[in-house]
């Protein structure tokens, strides 16, 4: 799988939310992108993660 | 409509490069989500926009 355009280990039946912990990161602080689908921050579900599948893990930044 | 969470003045026929221009972002370094679509850096479609559209400019952040 690839996480922020980086191939990414794949473990078998990994959630999202393990994920984040894998890279320790906070779900409450970032916003998250699996494939084309977004997840606002704090609202990424624990969703089964895909050989497949391609993370983003993204901040909002301002825009004026 | 809003932007990066803040209410932002929709302009009929606004389209998505038309914001990023507003806002003088260069869709070729972010990535965009509108609603629960998610564009990847520089991918952003020419979309047209709504007036209940909700849109998030976010960077991709490291995490591994």
């Amino acid at each position: 799988m690839h996480v922020n355009g980086q191939p990414h280990p794949y473990t078998p039946d990994l959630t999202l939310h393990q994920l984040l912990r894998e890279l320790n990161i906070n779900p409450e602080r970032v916003a998250i992108a699996v494939n084309d689908d977004f997840y606002a921050g704090g609202q990424a579900p624990d969703r089964q993660l895909d050989e497949r599948d391609v993370v983003e893990i993204v901040k909002v930044i301002g825009g004026g």
